[in-house]
């Protein structure tokens, strides 16, 4: 009961707000031993950024630099939690003040406002902000690089933006074409269309959502805490705490609800000896536990709910509707920014999973 | 940390095995003063229940007679943990060893198998098996009964199997119809449909999935605890947990996510004084607190993994592939009895909440 | 969060009361593998037990069989949640009837009443009576048999009861002799005063306190987990669980207190190779950690409250003074009974951290 | 299972190390609303500090100025985490480099050694270092704030320094005089002699321990959650994570072990219509939970381990006796600054325990 940490042996607690002083994490139960790579950190941090390509981003330029307060000493983890943070810096909350009692339609204002009875930091979305997924992208990474140890690797790649679709990719395809373009795409064509359908949005005064797959492969059989701590249950958990996620489903999801047992069913054989599946309409689960095909989930984010159309609201103070538009700098489409985050909240969920199973030590050697 | 238990205030932890002595659930946290309706309990256990209908679902008989081990006396909770369970009675176990080394294809046999070293107990899937639903629904209707102090209610009803989708319901529609079908379809029509795909699918040496649309009304704005422990987040985990659930979406899900902000932001507006939504887009939840507007939840099951078609697998033991047919008491789909196993998952989880909140005290008046 | 559970990841819930059905645990982080030795159990269940010895002990006749329910197939435990318990037998509530509104002096009567709202079963002490630590030996002999792989050996022997103390006693006289005599002492002259203590104090309608030393040898460097959740922290939660501690200390404890750091200080030394230390005020934990010495704990029991000696209390229902006294099957002291609680509840905090050092894998081998 | 953390709901987590960039900490779980009171935070840092009396304590300068990072927003907690630290200023690390591999005798460097495997930070004691416990302060000091609303005080006094112990004290007392000796003693004539005992322990290149009451008064009947999360229970639990403590006993202790249970039970009697009782040798708890008399525990702390005095301790490197002597700016006594973080831990677990029991809502108002 913390509402905000997660994992039960790679504890992150996420701290800080959009227009306060940083945003950070602090890890309590990160290994020691373990030599930070801050250059793949601070790379990670620069994909999750604002700002790289104005049609596409907000323009609020963060400079996002990774400092270290604690747990690391000659640059290695040394077992006590590690403190780390980003400072925010280009804030303007004048706005803030003035829509202080509009809430947003879609946003966090309203429920935010009466949950913390108007005590909320409210500039920049405040606690609600996905500012915070720094800190998300900060301990993600540092899972990436204790995963890496067991040679698993996660993925992400945009597989829709509003009605634009991309076409299949290999991991392959993933990992030459995701960082080529701004829409995080493994499919060339798609993503230009992707740009496009965005910067039309934009110029509307509106925005767009779209779906991110999440990838995860090498996973050893066996990870996942069945029957409350499931791999699924736990994975979904940290990709709803990305802002904007609506959906989430692995393998062959809803559509596999619509087919024969027969069919979707993965029938198991041997591949060079080992017991793998012919297809992986499971998303590589079986019963809450990874069954050694790649994970495999489609996360669904809903358009961004700031837009400078006109809409309706209720003015919480003399409780009167009104209309507002969000002018400020902000994103037209969650997606190109959430795809290191998605990757992030994954790796902590099997990172803490690899330690529960003993597959990582508390010491690393 | 405790892979068979949910919930942080309201704890239920789990136990029990499908061919074991019992399957049951102790709960810790449950308010004191609660008259526990001994009736709405068993009511719920007997819609869980196999063998009501022989064409949709199993014939194993279990009797499912809730007992009472602790934490109630004179028929009221004590604040002390709340320990039920039913026992197991009509068990045959010999199928079992026979295709012991032989996991059956989209079942947990395999993960289990792996990650257990071997001694987890097989017999009728064992920890895996949907009989320990039993345990959630017992746990849930305790929950619903608390929540009922809040005026909060919580339904579920069918709205696909296979290929067969319902119209839409009113929230009259699902209490009324609901009951009345085998399928737990508020829609008559569809109710037919879906009961005669099952039985067909049944003949074929086949099962079918589908999607239950869980729906959670009069809640107030509040509950839920970013940036973590949202609402949504918790929610998904514990639809996860139950036996064949893949995807798991709210309000417009990933529909929302083809559509522009100015189409799925739901406007805020008055309605007799009340601050409410004039869509429902976000199925009830913002910033992963509840908004006041009803919870809509969208959940796909996969078809039943155990069908007598046969089907490719690997014997674990002389590492061959071989094949085999599931020749059991099977559910040929998943659908109807998890009903009130998605209400009772829900009410679970938004019980929590609750007393997280406040809104129900430590001891009830 | 969780009231009535103990532990991290060998997670142990009690559940029961001491007049309703059955006192039982649920442990949920049992490794897989383990051939549980129910000899082993029952033995300790039976020197927990009463009315083995008249004049030292209650009368009441507990059978105390101990019964599996969940998580162990062909005597192994399988990894899922360990569900084990006694039933109650020899019961005889109507005595609580009478005394409902008069709470006994140093008893939980009156801050469960207030607490619980008059809703907590009273018979009996129900969930504060001393017979839940039933459950407490079932989970401790079952810790005791997992940390034998690691050599580790619990000890627990009298060290005093009233005002008759021990003399010291290695580790040899403690496994000879405690079992030998009705007070758990390794002193046979010092038993012998204590059992006449004891029958002194019963026939004047009065009690007794005392206290036990509990030992833990053969433990590696490095059980604990700073800086809040450390060895003597854990440990000494653990031991206030034990209805009548009050107090807990280790090694020199307060007499160390009163010592120069030069005397207190145990100087690190070589033996045979192996850091050790000369003396072992620490009582073999430093910083929270172990450091391979025997961990050496001293516990204070208050003299049992129940007692048939007039004594003041309020009638809580009409808000009067009044006099009990406590006729009943009582105890005259806490001490005997409670040598395997004691060593149960350390063998909990231990086998916690072991697992959580890795030096218990989840799947034995 | 957060080694870091303490409390279930006010959930206190702690990061830093002596020689890092700085100590602190980050609270999830403060209600929203709390106008903070940084002078009082401030005031009890400041007690906490070193430096105030060259003679008394150690001569390393803290200048110890409580920063926010998170959590505040214009002056008042906002139901999001509060991240507070104190930066570290007045650092020498250089002695620590010569004496990596000698333990000194009495302290965690050895442990710490073993179970981080050489990768913990050393220089200062590091994680382990009592410097840690500004944090604890701080977070103490905000529980403070929210129980004052409740009415409940938390006083801490010393009884103890060295084999000079203190006359008993009335509350009057101990608010009069413990700010006014630099020892913390609410006897003057002793403080007198227990600041002599330190001067002449220093001189001789020795160090000294002591005893520290910790009493909260006007508790409501009800705190404490039992059978495991007891109010002794988690009171000790928090007790024994300041450095130096090695027992912790409530009310009459281990004295009343040794007494009749006619002696020691404390008869229930009327005072102003309320339940109190004659005598408080249960210090306030009976079966775990708060009886409204006041709390009363005793410390016991060990003397500091770091003495210039020459000691044998053991070379890890090349594993071979040496001599040490601790050259440094060390305190000779632990209590007198233990005052405040004796403070801080009870009000911490307090103000758990009253948000568990809805005493404190989770917004003020």
């Amino acid at each position: 009961m913390s509402a905000n940490s997660i994992g039960s042996i790679f504890k992150v607690m996420s701290f800080g707000e959009s227009h306060g002083r940083c945003v950070g994490v602090v890890i309590d139960g990160c290994p020691a031993g373990l030599k930070l790579d801050m250059v793949l950190i601070q790379k990670d941090l620069d994909r999750r950024r604002t700002g790289q390509n104005p049609e596409l981003s907000s323009v609020r330029k963060e400079e996002d630099k990774v400092e270290i307060l604690s747990g690391v000493f000659n640059g290695v983890t040394t077992g006590a939690p590690v403190c780390m943070l980003v400072w925010n810096k280009d804030t303007i909350s004048e706005a803030y003040e003035q829509r202080r009692y509009t809430p947003r339609p879609g946003h966090a204002d309203f429920t935010g406002f009466v949950k913390y009875g108007g005590f909320e930091d409210y500039r920049g979305g405040g606690r609600f902000s996905a500012r915070n997924t720094a800190g998300f992208v900060i301990a993600g990474t540092i899972a990436k690089q204790l995963l890496e140890r067991l040679n698993i690797e996660v993925l992400a790649h945009t597989t829709s933006i509003g009605k634009v679709s991309a076409g299949k990719a290999s991991i392959e395809d993933i990992r030459a074409n995701v960082p080529k373009n701004g829409v995080g795409c493994a499919d060339p064509d798609a993503a230009d269309k992707m740009a496009e359908a965005i910067s039309k949005a934009k110029k509307g005064g509106d925005s767009l959502g779209g779906t991110i797959e999440g990838i995860a492969i090498n996973l050893p059989v066996g990870l996942g805490e069945p029957i409350f701590e499931n791999l699924d249950g736990e994975l979904s958990k940290a990709l709803f705490a990305i802002p904007a996620v609506k959906a989430v489903e692995f393998g062959s999801g809803f559509k596999g609800s619509t087919a024969f047992g027969s069919e979707n069913n993965d029938e198991f054989m041997l591949n060079g000896g080992k017991v793998v599946t012919r297809t992986n309409n499971s998303g590589g689960i079986l019963g809450g536990i990874s069954d050694g095909m790649p994970i495999v989930v489609k996360i669904g984010f809903k358009p961004i709910a700031s837009i400078p159309k006109k809409q309706t609201t209720v003015n919480l103070k003399d409780m009167k509707e009104v209309e507002i538009s969000s002018m400020g700098r902000f994103d037209p489409c969650p997606i190109p920014r959430a795809i290191p985050i998605v990757e992030g909240m994954m790796a902590i969920v099997l990172c803490d999973f690899a330690l529960r199973s003993h597959l990582i030590p508390p010491v690393l050697k």
